[in-house]
C-alpha cells in the first residue's frame, strides 16, 4: 500500500509518499508560505530532479491540491493516479489525554482534536486544516491521526503532575504531556532491534536533540518520563526556546518590559534558547562556527545546552534499578544525529557513571551506529529518526 | 564575644544570642505579628522557663526594643547589660551579584542591599528595617550582613545563565542566584570535618529539605550549582511552592483564571507544592499522616517530591568525574533531618548508582550521622543545620 504522510504547520505542509511494500520513499516535499505572498512547493520524486513551483496558495486545500498534482505529474511525479494512495497519515501535535495511540479519523476524532485547540493553539488548528483538505480532495481515502503526545500517555502520575493546585489539572488539564512522541517511539523500536530485545522490554534514555529538544526515559518500551511538558517549551534550552526557568521570572519580565501574555510567550519561544544566550543564531551549526571563532557567548550557549542535557539524562537514570538494566542512551534528530562534538561533550559529563564514548566510532554524521566503547557502563547509540515512516507504519496497521 | 543574630521577616523577627566562647546558645526567641494586631514575643533563655509577652508592636524597632528588654530582664533574661553584646549578625536574603561573602554593614552596604529590593521585594526590605532598628538602639555595636545568596556566587556561568535573551541578564540581572546559602555552607563545613577533609577540598551534594527546599552541588567546598534560581521559587516542589513547571503554564493560567502578576505569583508561591497536589497541608508531617490513612493525593505529593529530589541529585553527580570523588550526599533542614522515610525513599531511587542507605543507622531524627552502608558508592549523611551559628561565626570573624 502507498501511504501519504502529511504534517501541516500554520503556513506550511510537509509530505512524504511511502510505498509500504519495502518501506520505500517515493516522493517528498514541502509547501511554504501558505496564505502568504510568495507561496511555493519544493517537490522531489525519488530518482528524479527536484521541482520548485512558485504559485500563490490561499489555504491548506490549495496547498494539498498542488501536492496531489505534483505527485501524479507525468514528468516529475511518482504515481500515475491518486487512486494508488491507500491511506493518509497525519501528524497531529496534541492529543491531550484523549489519545494514547494513533487512530482512524472520524467525526468524533475531529471533535476531540478540536477540543485540544485550547492547549495547542498554534499546532492543532493547522492539523485540522490538513485533515479537512484531504477529506475534500480524497473523500474515499481513510485518514489516520498520529499524535506527538500519544507515546507519552504511559507516564505515571508522579512524572506528569505539576506541583500546582490540583484543580488546575482537573479544570484545565494542566499536566505534562510530552512531545516528539513519534520520534521517541521510532528510535525506541530501532534501538530494541539493535540490542536484540523485544520492543516492550527495552530500557532507554532517548535524546531528540534538534531545534526543538526533548529527552525521554523509556522503561520496558514505554515512555516513563519526558522533559517537554504542558507545551513544547519545557525542559532543555532549545534553538529559540528557553526550556526551564524560574517561574517567577515571567511576571518580573512582563512587568519590566511591559509585555502581555502573547509578548512574553513570544520572547520565551522565539527569542530565547541558544539564540538568546549567544545572540548569534538558533542554528547550532552557526553557534559551533562562532564558537570556533572565539565567540564566548556562543561557547556559553552550547555549554548550557550540553550541561542541561547531561543532567536530564542522569536524572532519568534514577528511574532504573541498575545501570546494567539500561540498554542505551540514544541520540537522534538534527544535532543528535550530526554533531559528534555535542554527543561527545554530553557523554563526557556522564563519565562519572562510567559511560564512555568511542571517539573513532563517534566521528560520523547520521549513521545508525553504536558509538560507545565496549567498556562503557551504558551503550550509546545514534539512530537517525524517521517520524514520517513511523506515521506511515501506524497508518498501515490501522487501515489494513 | 556574645553575638546577637537577627533574622527579620516582613512581620516577624527571630533572634539568638550566642556566646562565641564555646559557641553556646544563651537565649533565643521569636517576635510575631509586628505591625499587626496581637503581636507577641516568645523568649527563652537557656536553662530558664519560656516567657511569652503579648504587647502591640508597631514596627521592627518596637520589636527589637522588647527583645533587648527580654535579653537583659533580671528574671528571664540572659545577660546583665546590653554592653555585653559584642556584635550583631543579620541574615539578609538577597545580595545579588554584589556580595560573595559576609560583610560589615556601613552606608555603602545598606545602599547595595536597597539596590537589590527589586529582585527580593518581599525579603530585603524587612532585613533593612532590622539593621536600622539596631543602628538606633545599639548605635555603637558593629553589624554584619550574612547573605543567603553569597555562598552561591562561586557558580560558573554555565550553571547560572538562563537560556533567555542575554540582555535580560545585562539589563535586569536575571540569573540564577540560589538561596539557603548559609545552610549549605554550614553543612559543607560539618561534612568536611566528618569525612576528614579540609573544607576547600570536600565534594558534596547538599540537600536542604525543609518547607523551602534546595539542593546544591558543592565542588571543592564551593557552590557549583543549585536548584533555586532568580528567586526561591525554582527547583524542587516545596511546602507551598511549585518549583519548576512549564513556563508556558503561567500565561495560560493567568488567562484562564483572570489573574494578574501578583495573583499568579501568590498561586505559585503559596498554594502550590505538596499543599497544591495533596490538598491536605504544606506540612510534611500532615502529608505523611494523610498518606498513612490512605490519601492517594498525599502519597502522590510525596512521590513527586522525592522523585524530583532524586533526579536533581543524580543530575548534580554529572559535575564530578567519578562517584569516588563525591564525599557525600547531605540531608539537612526539617524534612532532611527528621524524616527517615523521605531520606530512604530518595536514596532508594539512587540505588542505580550503588548508593545504599543503612536502614538501622537511618532510623533516627535530627542526629549528625552517616546513614549509608559501608558498601555504598557515596556516603549519605544527616547534618542538622544551624544557620544562626554560621551567621554568628561570620560575624565574629569580621568584627574581631
Amino acid at each position: 500500500m502507498k501511504i501519504l504522510v502529511i504534517n501541516c504547520g500554520s503556513s506550511s505542509l510537509k509530505y512524504q509518499l511511502i510505498d509500504m511494500d519495502g518501506e520505500q520513499l517515493m516522493a517528498k516535499g514541502l509547501v511554504e508560505r501558505i496564505g502568504i505572498e510568495g507561496s511555493r512547493v519544493k517537490h522531489e520524486t525519488t530518482g528524479k530532479d527536484k521541482k520548485v513551483i512558485e504559485q500563490d496558495l490561499k489555504d491548506h486545500k490549495d496547498a494539498l491540491k498542488i501536492v496531489m498534482d505534483s505527485i501524479i505529474d507525468s514528468e516529475y511525479g511518482a504515481i500515475a493516479s491518486l487512486d494508488e494512495i491507500g491511506a493518509v497519515g497525519h501528524r497531529v501535535v496534541h492529543g491531550g489525554e484523549d489519545f494514547a495511540d494513533s487512530v482512524i479519523i472520524d467525526e468524533a476524532v475531529i471533535e476531540a482534536i478540536k477540543k485540544n485547540f485550547d492547549v495547542a493553539p498554534l499546532h492543532n488548528p493547522p492539523n485540522i486544516m490538513g485533515i479537512e483538505a484531504v477529506s475534500t480532495l480524497l473523500p474515499n481515502v481513510k485518514q489516520v491521526a498520529v499524535f506527538d503526545t500519544a507515546f507519552h500517555q504511559t507516564m505515571p502520575a508522579k512524572n506528569y503532575i505539576y506541583a500546582l493546585p490540583y484543580d488546575t489539572y482537573e479544570d484545565y488539564k494542566i499536566r505534562r504531556y510530552g512531545f516528539h512522541g513519534t520520534s521517541h517511539k521510532y528510535v525506541t523500536e530501532r534501538a530494541a532491534d539493535m540490542v536484540g530485545k523485544s520492543k516492550d522490554q527495552v530500557n532507554l534514555v532517548t535524546c531528540h536533540l534538534g531545534n526543538g529538544a526533548s529527552i525521554t526515559a523509556v522503561k520496558e518500551g514505554k515512555s516513563y518520563d519526558t522533559t517537554m511538558g504542558f507545551t513544547p517549551l519545557e525542559g532543555l534550552p532549545m534553538g529559540t526556546r528557553s526550556g526551564n526557568i524560574d517561574p517567577a521570572i515571567i511576571t518580573f519580565l512582563m512587568d519590566k518590559k511591559g509585555l502581555d501574555g502573547a509578548g512574553i510567550d513570544n520572547l520565551l519561544n522565539k527569542e530565547s534558547g541558544v539564540l538568546g544566550i549567544s545572540g548569534v543564531s538558533s542554528d547550532f551549526r552557526d553557534i559551533e562556527e562562532a564558537m570556533a571563532n572565539g565567540n564566548q557567548r556562543a561557547e556559553l550557549a552550547l555549554d548550557v545546552y550540553e550541561t542541561d542535557a547531561a543532567k536530564f539524562i542522569a536524572g532519568y537514570f534514577t528511574h532504573f534499578d541498575a545501570l546494567e538494566d539500561i540498554d542505551g542512551i540514544v541520540f537522534t534528530a538534527g544535532l543528535g544525529e550530526n554533531s559528534a562534538e555535542t554527543r561527545a561533550n554530553i557523554i563526557k559529563k556522564l563519565s562519572v557513571f562510567g559511560v564512555e564514548i568511542d571517539s573513532e566510532a563517534n566521528a560520523m554524521r547520521g549513521e545508525e551506529k553504536i558509538v560507545s566503547t565496549d567498556a562503557s557502563s551504558v551503550k550509546v547509540m545514534v539512530i537517525p529518526t524517521n517520524e514520517e515512516l513511523m506515521i506511515a507504519r501506524d497508518t498501515l496497521n490501522l487501515v489494513k
